[in-house]
């Protein structure tokens, strides 16, 4: 059986997350179906690189899966997008090797949360308005204490089964008179660890916590520490990181 | 009466447009509805610079009126957006002398067509999707010819009480890998010409045109030889020039 491994984009509001939920219109469901009736009508099992809740966007997420038949990856492209809907499309398709996981070969995910500083009716959609006046550089100095490996358990309800250790590669604010964005790469993500740690920057940009405060609340390992979830409209995925970017897996690329 | 001057923002996608039509919604309604009720009962006539079309959006839209109760400008724009609809703000309410309008004290309009050049379900709401490849440059040396003074009757369905003539100031094309916008800047602008300008600039960056056939379609000022109207969701009103950016218009400003 081909594998192959996509990138597509998706507008979150009308879906209800990335993941399988029976009665539900997820993105997951959506290109499953849309895969198996283009295919040979056998079940398609699609594989995500970030499981985004009900309302998140994507601007580059990964899946992967295997087919019956043997499609040219333009073809499936165009085939795909002559089914979806108008809010997922997919941008790029490529052979992949048996081995590779668009979830577990992933090296790093790259998720932007989108502010403004005033209301939009323009942007509202796809960013989260503040209703306070913040200061993005203390935010700045506060992100810098979320880079390297923590237990971010302040940061997430925990399912009993995973662990809470994450690598965080790079986190930063950046911010015009308008709008506030901010971006953090990592290894993984907990389970609402990006709104609710931009939910904690926003109180150190009103001056509640300082910058200091933030690797605290991380050591006390206490969710009732950690800061309010923001909504999910304003948080994008923005880029999957792989060993191997052109779509073929470290363990299955020629020696 | 006091006199105002208001600086709004709206998301067109669910408005018939600016003007009030009976039985539809439309922003001018709604800003009256709004106005009146807040006011004295007394139903308050709004005027607009720009008459938006169904589903043109504005990041700058102006409107003036007048009150029978004295409010501060503060207090008018919170009161306002707390009874606004989520796709309607407004940014600035300033004082205005009774011979403000802001229809006819406009100076200028400005104007942008936003397009993709691949499709893209977060920007599907406020960009027209380009279905082929399009070079950007031909499209701005055919914009040059835009500027100046000359008849637009080959891209409006003229209603026969207004002339024909309008003074283009500015008219440019800016491009990066993903996306084409048009921006323009007249003294005045014709029922959807903007959108039909931007067709017929679309034909050249196809190919199918020569930048200088937009000259040569202006001067035969016959709709036939005009280009197709592109869908209203691309279009924003950006920004409306008065004499007086501060509000007051140079008839009753201090001598």
């Amino acid at each position: 059986m081909p594998h192959y491994r996509i990138h597509l984009e998706y507008d979150g509001l009308d879906f209800h997350g990335w993941q399988i939920q029976p009665g539900r219109r997820t993105v997951q469901e959506t290109l499953t179906e849309v895969l198996t009736r283009l295919d040979a009508g056998v079940r398609v099992r699609v594989e995500g690189a970030g499981r985004t809740d009900a309302g998140v966007h994507a601007l580059g997420q990964v899946a992967s899966f295997a087919l019956q038949r043997d499609w040219t990856p333009e073809r499936l492209r165009r085939a795909m997008n002559s089914h979806l809907p108008a809010d997922v499309h997919v941008h790029a398709v490529m052979q992949a090797s048996p081995e590779f996981s668009a979830r577990a070969s992933a090296l790093w995910r790259r998720y932007r949360y989108q502010m403004l500083r005033r209301p939009s009716p323009a942007g509202r959609r796809t960013h989260h308005v503040l209703l306070w006046p913040v200061d993005p550089e203390p935010m700045q100095r506060a992100a810098a204490h979320l880079v390297g490996e923590h237990d971010f358990s302040a940061f997430a309800r925990l399912h009993p089964e995973v662990g809470s250790r994450c690598e965080v590669f790079e986190a930063r604010i950046a911010a015009d008179a308008a709008r506030i964005d901010f971006e953090i790469r990592a290894n993984r993500f907990l389970h609402n660890m990006v709104r609710r740690l931009t939910g904690v920057l926003v109180e150190v940009g009103r001056g509640r916590l300082q910058p200091a405060d933030v690797g605290e609340i991380l050591a006390t390992r206490d969710i009732q520490r950690g800061g309010p979830c923001l909504p999910p409209h304003g948080l994008f995925l923005l880029e999957v990181g792989y060993a191997d970017p052109a779509g073929v897996d470290g363990a299955a690329s020629p020696p």
